[in-house]
């Protein structure tokens, strides 16, 4: 029997393990879950059927060659940067490979060897990177065999709270890593592109210069802007689109609350605070104000910030506890973003019964004969519980999908991939939507930036 | 005839030769001024007596220790990074050597070495660093004599226009690098501590926490915070000080119009703009706000930044053509850091017959018998012309003092050092004030920040 070795068998990949267990039935193949942590695969495992739990470490080489040599291809769940390791045992043994992150340059190094290898090694095939991508250039590559011309792109996705778990001011709840959460949009600025023209906005800025979603049935979203849009102009076939944009999508009102955090430079992780580990949480927000022998923390913050006294952003805070004079950080050394994340981990955790949400949307104008028409495309995942998360399920899916196909030889171009051709994203999208993970789909006007109507008065 | 070696004739040592140049006549001694360009050696000793000008390159350490050997004392005034270059060589040949430079991690390895030598390397004898060193542990000693206990120490000093040539909106102009200006307060937070407690201000905020500062018959003055107040608590002895602030000293009103710029994103350092060469400084500006295809730049400027119709910090804006659609940056893969000095450079840059000022303001407040008191100590220094600055003149006679005391065995302890022990300062800061160079004192109650009575309402 055919086996695929999945390597790496964290919270992520139990909707990956049922989904390969189920097809294991059909297609005859056998699953080896392999983790540094043999209670972590079996845990992963549960009993489904045709799986196996295995230990070992990737700094083996020895065991890391034995497994890859039994399988038919590899799939790698870890953090991004060990991919590199397991790519090159891959390569040496002939082995396809499925990663769902971002191509590293190391990674695409190896394209021209995987290519003589006749092997394929797709990466970027989960949720953000991957269905984005797939859902895409769909939409794109079917405007483009219509005639059409490509004038705009822009593209949206946040992992939020589902509604019906949606039980706190800020309508968030770290539904997937927090750290990521803290520090996003830091280590640069964010770079795009409307109506031809470039435009920058500094970190300290970022928040306060979000658009509006609207998808129907679930009403209103924000989304701020990612550093990385220009990344997508080649990628996508997309050189001379005027407007080329990547945002995040939050509840609305979030950006403009968590830019309190931004202006105050609670989010900073380039630093170590003194004293962190006693530090009160009333004492860490004291430090980034200026030091008044009787003004409260409390005005200190409304003044600085210029707060007003029915704003709802302050009971953004109040519903944090900031102003707790007792409870401490807790955390040696920390950073103002490690305090930050302690802070908000104890009101922003999940319940038992919550559920996630994740929410994709992306913009096509384009020119059709002379009109300028726009297409907006809309994709939101409810997670089931806690395991079966939004998350977990379309990025395992997706990870599951492309494995299979690539197993059954209906993807088949060698290469270093990120899944945008047709013979890629097409089986894979028609198979997500069977699984219920459906974008919905909207042809209006171009409505670019004009919301105004475009008159000046 | 001894010889003082100068290294280093850039425009900055006008003052410094003359200054040697003179006592050369009473202490019978010969300076040599050498520079990579014979030509600006040349000028650089102008007619002066007893100076003579020679070419050599530090990278050529024949050349470098042929010249060293000959001299009685070294004077680096090259940029800092070159100084350890120098300071081996003046080991080696066993000579004591003078920078105005910060000691670096390299330099002050040396300390056992040199104090074994029995040598002096004298660094931080300019102005900032350098007189204020020298200024603050003269207050500090004192109050420490007199059976006082530190418990604030706040210091700011500024390179600013002198009110005669102060012509502009921004009431400045470069006097010194203005890479430094456009930068400042760039790469770290700004850590401090008062009355106890630790404060950080992210950079997005510097600008708009200043404090004002009143200097007799200058008026009143404003200063942000360094980002390095703290390293002076071990420097000076100041380990359970309260209360311990370094600022940078402007006009009032600069800081709060700066921040425009900050808050665009403008002073940004980290990446290059596309097209920057050809971009005109409206496309600049534009850059950094949102698209419209109606509103103008400058409308979505003064909405961005929120300005009202009446601000005076519109004005500036336009003092700098800020918006002008025809003027270019002309600078190829500039950062925006690098396009807005080219843009303010055209504006606030020196007329043949300006001068400039130099500014400098301690807080020392103590505990003596149960009476808690403040000294405040000011220094204004302005520069003659556009050679005999007060830049050069601080820093110059400040360097000349230092390296005559120690060719005279006036200071005689060795080792690294900066000019913090009273067998330094004591005789340079007399000869700085025979010079004009002259702190003034007062005397008051402690004020600390209890600048509304320190009553709760």
């Amino acid at each position: 029997m055919k086996q695929i070795l999945l390597i790496g068998a964290g919270k992520s990949t139990a909707v990956l393990i049922r989904y390969l267990s189920e097809k294991s039935l059909e297609e005859n193949f056998k699953i080896i879950v392999a983790d540094k942590e043999l209670a972590a695969a079996e845990k992963a495992i549960q009993n489904h059927q045709n799986c196996s739990a295995v230990q070992f470490d990737i700094f083996k080489p020895e065991a890391l060659e034995k497994h890859i040599a039994s399988a038919a291809i590899v799939i790698s769940m870890l953090p991004a940067r060990f991919h590199i390791k397991i790519a090159k045992a891959c390569l040496k043994l002939k082995k396809n490979l499925v990663t769902a992150s971002y191509i590293s340059a190391e990674m695409k190094a190896l394209n021209a060897e995987v290519k003589k290898a006749g092997l394929i090694f797709m990466n970027e095939v989960g949720v953000d990177p991957g269905i984005d991508h797939m859902s895409a250039m769909q939409v794109i590559d079917r405007i483009r065999d219509d005639g059409g011309k490509m004038i705009m792109f822009e593209s949206f996705c946040g992992g939020l709270i589902a509604p019906e778990s949606d039980t706190n001011l800020w309508n968030y709840k770290f539904t997937w890593n927090p750290r990521n959460v803290v520090v996003a949009g830091q280590g640069g600025v964010a770079e795009f592109i409307q109506e031809g023209k470039y435009k920058y906005i500094p970190y300290h800025r970022l928040f306060r210069r979000t658009e509006f979603l609207d998808i129907e049935n679930y009403g209103r979203f924000e989304a701020y802007a990612n550093r990385n849009s220009l990344d997508y102009r080649e990628a996508y076939g997309l050189d001379d689109v005027l407007t080329l944009y990547r945002g995040t999508i939050r509840r609305v009102g979030f950006s403009r609350a968590w830019n309190m955090f931004v202006q105050l430079g609670m989010t900073d992780d380039s630093f170590k605070m003194q004293n962190s580990e006693n530090m009160t949480y009333r004492e860490f927000v004291n430090s980034f104000l200026p030091y008044s022998p009787t003004d409260s923390v409390e005005l200190k913050l409304r003044h600085n910030l210029k707060i007003d006294q029915d704003d709802i952003i302050w009971e953004k805070l109040l519903d944090l506890d900031l102003f707790n004079p007792k409870k401490t950080i807790g955390i040696k050394d920390a950073t103002p973003a490690q305090a930050l994340q302690k802070i908000l981990e104890e009101q922003w955790k999940l319940s038992s019964e919550d559920k996630d949400m994740l929410v994709m949307y992306h913009k096509f104008g384009y020119e059709l004969d002379g009109d300028k028409k726009q297409i907006d495309a809309t994709m939101v995942c409810i997670g089931k519980n806690q395991t079966e998360t939004a998350m977990a399920k379309t990025v395992g899916l997706t990870v599951g999908i492309a494995t299979i196909k690539i197993l059954k030889k209906e993807i088949t171009t060698p290469g270093v991939h990120l899944p945008i051709s047709r013979e890629v994203y097409k089986p894979i999208l028609k198979e997500l939507q069977q699984n219920g993970i459906i974008f919905k789909e909207k042809q209006t006007n171009y409505l670019g930036y004009n919301a105004i109507g475009g008159v000046s008065n």
